[in-house]
């Protein structure tokens, strides 16, 4: 296994000078556009790494998988649901257009930032630290790491530069989807986005999706069945940006990608994929990461269809 | 005359029936359903007044008017049309889909709310206290009346429940559109629109408008008249919300109406109109208004095309 | 004025070098970028003449205010209305869009191709040999020129570059807006389109519409002056393609162009303006007409606001 | 198992109440809202019935995924897709919006109507006669069903009144996305929707693409591994018009809808299923069908996720 990682690392090396590492904020500009790395945890739970895979970065979208589980964890699925539809949208990530043509008005999915901004408001929690700390918690749980925790750095940075979340935010609280303070909503929704991660934290919370929400180590159950299905579903259907589609017919496998760099894939009762590579595409998604796993889904036969 | 605007009103008192009081603050519902004013003050600054003539209510968007006046008056032209477009939208005032779909995401016109919060934005001050200052004198110097002042409780209830223009304002600063501080900006915006005012207040701006800048009274200067042919421009363009073609085809006087119920008439080089009526169609026009002004264009002659 | 409008056809001659002729048929290609051509026809029937007056050219979308009179006189308003909106689109002139997004899904206006395509429909004849007659002899009857025709070149590659505006047609059709068949209805529309006029012929319709529909040799009416306030309000709201607000904000007199490269223009109670210049701004107005009007209107202060 | 089939077709009978037959043509309005019908072909060939599986209907939309492979057997796959996206649209199956508002203009996928008709016209043949023959031969061969032939009464009504698809189809061929004659082209794509099946040759065609196009009967293979998951990957993201999100949180198999009242579902490894219930929730799926399927992911543990 390490040695077809290593070599669909290296075949594929060559695609990170065709993108470019995120830089609408000035943290995100320091990644190293040449990092590549790839972790697979299996559900005999065998670690193979191989690269960049002790590279810390920020999760940013990938966190939108966690928070929608947290959201369903702690709350009815119809009042989940009546807030966030379950839609693919065919828009960029940070579309607005659809919350105001659309029928419902609600955001199409929780893996769009206004789907993922309803999610956040629902983590349950008496006060902000609470629910910080919860979502603080279950990350940590479910990546068994604990010292995952927030950039201070990128949180401050996202939130300065977040007037379109902001607007968005404003507007699911104008048309009844959050509840409670916005700024609030949206403190909690930066910091989970600047949670600092690696490439073998997304491989075990991907194992730990794969594996139905059962932690292969220790038999321990983290999330329920359902929802680690539920939560692939969106990954293939709206995992990886407005390139979903294009993802899912090319590579076929459960996944979500954050412009931090990192793609978290899931192979339903198979295994967990971790890969980092911040030199993204024009629609946000690792360059070298999105051929990693298309060579990977074709070696190891993982596409699911 | 004033035998024509009484039968112009009794004729068509009974569209007030046809709409509704604006509801979407406490405040707006208490007006009375079936109030009816007509004030005409014409180049010659005869003053006409029929009906509920002295009923206060706030001026809500027919201050785009003279904010653009403002912003005009304050600021090079190039940098105001740089912020703000020129274009009709055909969408509703509210409206935030254009803002994403438009090539230059640019405001469509300073109509809607999105254009009047960047003219707002353009108003000149050191502080937030002088704009309000300026502001509130320059609406008191165009209606010649010192009593013009802010409704405190409409203000609070527009800002309490202005998340929709919030969402936009964050929008437009994310976009580069307003400058400064968010929430001020939007602070002096709710302002303006709870500024109280008369059907005579409107008649008396319109004619300062229609007589292209000049007191009919004194023959002071208040607007330039390149302005105030821009501000009847837009008032047929883009004035009576997505009514305004239909307006134009069958009123074609340069017109503004607001939710408080009134609308401001301009007829070029003739004439003011101030309608109270605050029964609204659908679209946000007085009902009763917009019938009165289509008798009064025909039987006084007054349609510019 | 000869002297004036030789100055002003002088002073803009600049403005050919930043566009282009029309490229989307071979026929348009032919122009010559240079040409420009203004008349003014008064209302005490003065004709004057300056640059490329005699040159023929095709209305194109000009022939959209005078097909919009013919179906208002050939139909109840309300039903035409019921086919096609007042109201401003804020789109391009051939944008499909908005017939799917609108509540009632039916075209903004008349000066759109979707609502041309809707008036021509409209037109009366037993055949659509008798409507092309009919249409035929209005046009030249309004221009007070025999001589107008039918380009048969432009017509026949209108029509075999027509599929948008097939596509709108069809979909005009399926939503109920237009009756018959649709290839007929197209047809008549791309002859329409492919009338050969000149400057002179679009001053006297200019001026024919600026009187009210009094011919001002004659006395003869020739259209309703309701019909002509309407056909003159479209003309501000939506005759300059979605440059229209900015026209009537910077000339501020009715127009409506073509991409052929002719603007008519209608002064009310005034003049009647054919400006000829077929390199086109991006939006499809003739660059240099746009900036004659716009010099025209201030030296001889036609500015209706 | 034909237990399992009967008490699930029992349970769900209640739901043909809440719907609809289609009603667009004359010809779908005379289905039985109560028929109910299932059939599963299982890998080693079982052939499990229960309901109205005799029942003939037109095929509809499921057609897309068989055009669909036969445009990848046809042509290079570059090609199919420079002309139509992978994307799930988020817009309803009819929508034409999103092909002017994309930014390349494309169907964004082949299962919405515009996809469809694109991928009909790649379907190779010297002759129409010669498309529509092969189409046929390649369903009768993937369902094994000599017998499936055109309902022409369907095909002619569809024709009839297909002018929103014609729209389409103009637009398409005017950006450049078909060739040819739209006529023709509509044409076979009115055919291919008037295909008569049942419930059983739903299953059969959805077990051979289950088996990645390899005939569980005789081992022969119909079509490629790789178009087979291809189009399953289809079915998961689009298939089941804008509810195909939900339909895949909810049930996780790969499904295709037809407003027929079909539905055929695929289980990759395992069996084909096809659903026959014409009562029709609002957006085109079998509203009774789509309950069946969910109580058989759960009953036989068939969620891909």
């Amino acid at each position: 296994m390490e040695r077809i990682l290593k070599e669909v690392l290296d075949t594929n090396r060559k695609y990170v000078n065709y993108g470019q590492v995120a830089s609408y904020i000035p943290e995100l500009k320091n990644a190293h556009r040449d990092d590549l790395g790839i972790c697979i945890i299996d559900k005999d739970n065998n670690v193979y790494k191989v690269g960049d895979c002790e590279t810390k970065f920020t999760i940013q979208s990938i966190s939108k998988t966690i928070v929608l589980a947290m959201a369903l964890m702690d709350n009815d699925w119809i009042d989940v649901f009546s807030k966030v539809g379950m839609e693919p949208s065919g828009d960029p990530f940070n579309s607005i257009m659809k919350l105001e043509t659309n029928d419902t008005k609600k955001p199409c999915n929780p893996m769009i930032n206004a789907g993922a901004i309803v999610t956040t408001s629902l983590i349950k929690g008496a006060t902000p630290q609470e629910k910080e700390e919860r979502m603080l918690k279950f990350f940590r749980r479910l990546a068994k790491n604990d010292n995952i925790g927030i950039n201070y750095d990128v949180y401050e940075s996202e939130k300065v530069s977040g007037d379109r979340n902001r607007a968005m935010a404003y507007l699911l609280k104008n048309d009844g989807f959050i509840d409670g303070d916005v700024e609030e909503v949206l403190d909690l929704y930066f910091k989970q986005c600047s949670l600092e991660i690696d490439a073998v934290d997304l491989a075990r919370i991907g194992m730990n999706l794969a594996s139905y929400g059962i932690d292969v180590e220790n038999g321990e159950r983290l999330i329920s069945e359902r929802v680690s299905r539920m939560v692939k579903t969106f990954m293939v259907t709206c995992g990886m940006y407005d390139a979903s589609g294009e993802f899912a017919i090319k590579v076929g496998i459960p996944a979500k990608s954050g412009v931090g760099g990192g793609i978290m894939a899931s192979v339903p009762n198979s295994m967990g994929i971790g890969v980092y590579g911040p030199s993204l595409d024009k629609k946000g998604n690792s360059v070298a990461g999105v051929k990693i796993l298309e060579d990977l889904s074709k070696k190891l036969n993982l596409n699911i269809f």
